[in-house]
């Protein structure tokens, strides 16, 4: 369908088009296009930085004008704090189906780990992990906060969950949950440049390590070494 | 001997001393003042955000002029990349020593990995952390990025080294080092916040939750574990 546009600068839709593009077809509503604002700008700073990018940047992107960029958006700060929030909503959507799962919390905990995963690893990714910083005002900075504050609560919930009901070791909480989201907040620094891999894998693998660590497993019966001849 | 002066702005040596401070010793040498701006530009860029900072803002927390700060670094950007130089210093020595120790594999990992905390955790882990974006010219992105990837291949080199001797699990070592470097990265997000934990408390949990995971340990496996009582 978009083959050929697919791969243009203007691109700020999933698929790669823009929904300003006179080539597709018309615009569907301001929602559709606040988001293809968002998106543009998520690429824009990953690409260029926040401080290297400027709002004629995201128009040109986009193929429109700086004033239509503001129609949508207050300014370069408020791009960011939106970047941040569309970035978190697979999380926060990742929390509420691991509370509906009615496995232990090391389940509940990999579902979240998944869908923390593949938020990081989305376009979204860089700015999540960028937008704490001094770039907000005090009001955007306190609400990241909170948020921010909100998922290391909830993991830290599903991880003493798990140690209630016996499905993870016991553990300081605050530092494992630290652990779990650096690992994986670190995805969006990496992953650009790593395109072989899908969200999806690297998901299973930090889940993987993160459940069994680096100690070899005890395969065999007790007194003897793993899968070693002596 | 500095109880006073410990908690002024004026503050860039380990000890919370300047070394053009008049009420001081006669500064040593040109290392030791050019290692203080270094320190000042750290904390500098740690509490207001590298582009929230100037040479005007580092020369006043060291209470010299800004002729002074250039005498030592050519600019802000060369202030970024001493950052993380000064940061790295640590983790290559952990490196080095782990090479020397007799020990296996996962334990030569465990050292760097403290040695790493250590590093990330103190003044220039933020900038550590930074140190890799649009914020630095091409020639040191590409020394830094040659820095980083050295310390991420020595980490695979001690993965594949623990899992040539059996002391660590099969695993893919890079990602297996993205996790670990991320969790140890992340460390320079969330330490300042938390200064009731040492950098080696907080070392000695990652040690321990890198190791095991969350999985609970089978306490009452066939012919019991070393050192428990049953």
């Amino acid at each position: 369908m978009n083959d050929i546009r697919r791969r243009t600068k203007a691109a700020a839709q999933p698929d790669g088009t823009s929904p300003w593009s006179a080539r597709r077809r018309q615009p569907r509503d301001h929602e559709v296009k606040r988001e293809a604002v968002i998106r543009a700008a998520a690429r824009a700073f990953n690409e260029r930085g926040y401080h290297h990018t400027s709002l004629d940047d995201i128009a040109a992107d986009l193929g429109v004008t700086k004033p239509t960029v503001y129609y949508y958006v207050a300014n370069k700060e408020q791009l960011l704090f939106e970047c941040f929030l569309a970035g978190l909503k697979p999380i926060r959507e990742a929390f509420r189906e691991a509370e509906r799962l009615a496995g232990t919390g090391r389940e509940r905990l990999n579902a979240v780990i998944r869908g923390y995963a593949a938020a990081i690893a989305s376009e979204y990714g860089w700015c999540m992990v960028r937008a704490h910083d001094q770039d907000l005002g005090p009001e955007m900075r306190r609400q990241i906060n909170a948020l921010k504050s909100e998922i290391d609560q909830g993991i830290r919930r599903l991880l003493r969950g798990g140690m209630d009901d016996g499905s993870i070791a016991p553990c300081d909480p605050k530092l494992a949950a630290f652990a779990l989201a650096g690992a994986l907040n670190w995805i969006a620094h990496w992953y650009r440049a790593d395109q072989a891999l899908s969200a999806h894998e690297i998901a299973d693998a930090f889940v993987g390590f993160f459940e069994h660590g680096l100690q070899p497993r005890q395969r065999t019966a007790p007194g003897s070494r793993p899968a070693r001849g002596t």
